[in-house]
């Protein structure tokens, strides 16, 4: 039986500004990845978005970014490992906070943006936050792109770690994301999006943009949150997967 | 026999910028409030003043402020009770983290600056706040202004607190402290401040400015961490409290 | 002939935030006054809004607010009357430069939020704000609420300023608008609300919630940029005001 | 006759935290690079120091950042072209507004930290900064490693430069300075600190690591504000300078 987790992320709205879907998007995902203020979100925003995932039984992470909130935390920035694990605890235990005050557990942590890049291609940037994961709670997961050396450094200490795979993204030869520069990166049929994730869970295996069959582990699907498709494109990709036998859960209850 | 807690506030300086001894301060002390992040403070401090405050056996508090950074959370702002619970609860959690990965136990809270100040007068930021500390961990104490609404809300909903008190401040004839405003609002006298200090412990009394003796319960004495007199100032204090047989421990050992 | 000016709040997006329609507001309105990255803005969106701005021809004002972003600067802060002058100063220099880069003009100041509101019923913030604008240039043009303490400050010191009303807010007797936390504080009716404004522009009276003709100037209108009703409210407006005779147009062009 | 301007960072004191002995290194030096609140300073710092400057007859230069307050402005962001127009405008019109207010001129730009540094190799970036100096104030001059792209970018559109060395960097080959991950990247004797100077102002040269001599332009020489031994060099070196009859003065007023 095959089995797969959905993830968006979550609770990136900000003191008046809005952003995303949650309250809707909530009903099509598995697990929530929420912003902890530094690229996105803000306290009030986090409680509220950590009330509503428990309300829908969705499972709950912690969603660390680079101090940049004018950039959204996409701005690539040349912190040390130090600082890296730094921010890192510091945010995941912001939001743990809000989680244990509201009854819930912290599920897993999956860094945002342009940390999540660094840390997917860094071994000391990635050693660094796996570290500050395993400190704060071992049973977390750490989620990161799949194949990466973000969950190479998850298993090395004995840290559960989700693979991640992205339903819109096209794949390079060494299983690596085509860049954004690239063109053919974006993936912009529906139905080509959710054949890919469906091989990927059900065959490990995806077509690279070379033409060639790379291997490769989803235990997760990225689901974006925002923008006008957003919430079609879940209920589409959950429905298909369901169709395909395949189950929607959170990572912790795959095997 | 007597006892009391001496408090600092630690962990202040924030990236380039260094603020107070905290080493040398930490040898004086029983409990260390350590800024989280938003009127001072940042990850890595936060990290390496738990480390210190571990080291030394100090007991170890959420400092949580402000978002003011500029102001060093000392301007007044009006917040709601939603916002102040929120905001606390943060910045417990982000504390709580470097604690927790370092294997000790968070202690207690006390808010900072305009913040405290707030609480002290303001049933409702007080409630937030002490219901806040309360969602996080039951075990953890509140430090608050002695005999103010902050350590009352605590006391309500079946929170410890501490009655905080200071060596170096005037009090009212209704138990609070003299506006920094009026004169005479500070004792510059370091014997007379440490008298005052003793005499709150051993007879829970205080001479208010209007010369009339004021009932003051003193759980927890604050001392200033920087400035040119901070480090004798704590070993003075701490040395003619030992000399009075007033044993100096953190709230917790107290009965 | 009668006169009046239009203005609204633009260049609230900030990073990926993104807040108001800035680009169909600007054709209703004849000034915009432009966030300044302290409670609403950024470095790029104040280039963009200011390019859209002189390309419609539309006067271009600096808005500072408080340095709170997750409050929108919306929350009362205690700040001095030298961080007022210096926080005011900071905002209008960083406007200024994308102003004069694109060949510009600065027409004026209007402060935002909470400092608007303190500063009209403040003398001492008031008069700080005013030298401050005087200080940078002295022919900018101070917009504050309609009679307020504000509006007297830059009359003092040799400043222009703009007496400033609203279209959709109640007013009480001695020509202070209802607070938000009276009921009736908001005309929600159009047909009200334009009426509101043709009597204060055309009589220069304004019916207060107590039943009595109150004086009342009126420079310049305040029209709101987001929210659903924004553009049609303000083509609405700008049409009867029209059908009324009254010109609309920049207050500097008033004689 | 020789001249030769020194220049240093002042104005880095934020909130309640100081840094550097600003107005005591102003006798020494010929010009100021004030900070303008993205990686250090606040606007009432900015306020007082540009009075300071004004005072003593100090050159003022805005001394633009990165937005990364916490990491001091040092760590390189990948941000884009555009982006370093927009916060460098911003910037200096920030600190443009404190100079004009108090009856100054602005003199100078001098990028900080890691904006410097990827300016120094970046052509894009190099001439998005020397096209937003250019764009506020035709006259300013641009201060930027000796040799490097940014000075090449402003000559290319006509803005005037000032070739800055360092008193206390060893220099490569090919005029770059040492990496500082290097062995023997820094002059810790301050002889051999003043002797590389004066042979640099006088002619034209400097001694790489590698042994060889190398051309480089000497306009204006950088000295650290802060450190114990901030004082005294700058003592030191302004009167060694004298003494080779090097006339110290600011870049304007040199040929």
């Amino acid at each position: 039986m095959y089995r797969v987790d959905l993830n968006c992320d979550l609770g990136e709205s900000f003191g008046a500004y809005r952003m995303g879907n949650d309250e809707e998007i909530l009903a099509f995902i598995s697990s929530a990845n929420i912003a902890c203020g530094y690229h996105a979100g803000d306290p009030s925003t986090m409680r509220h978005t950590v009330q509503m995932a428990l309300e829908k039984g969705v499972a709950i992470g912690a969603h660390p970014g680079l101090p940049d909130l004018i950039g959204f935390g996409r701005r690539t920035m040349d912190i040390s490992q130090r600082e890296a694990h730094d921010i890192v605890l510091y945010q995941m235990g912001a939001l743990h906070a809000f989680v244990k005050a509201q009854g819930g557990i912290m599920h897993h942590v999956k860094p945002h943006g342009a940390l999540y890049n660094m840390a997917a291609q860094n071994d000391s940037l990635a050693e660094a936050i796996a570290e500050a994961v395993y400190s704060l709670d071992t049973e977390l997961i750490l989620y990161g792109l799949s194949g990466s050396r973000l969950v190479k450094a998850a298993e090395k200490i004995g840290l559960r770690s989700a693979h991640e795979v992205f339903a819109d993204r096209t794949y390079q030869n060494d299983g690596s994301l085509t860049s954004r520069r690239q063109p053919n990166a974006v993936l912009t049929d529906t139905d080509e999006a959710v054949s890919q994730v469906i091989r990927m869970v059900k065959e490990g295996k995806v077509t690279s943009q070379q033409g060639t069959d790379v291997m490769i582990k989803a235990d997760t699907v990225c689901i974006h949150g925002d923008g006008v498709h957003a919430l079609s494109f879940a209920k589409q990709i959950r429905s298909q997967l369901e169709n395909e036998q395949i189950t929607i859960e959170t990572v912790s209850h795959q095997t």
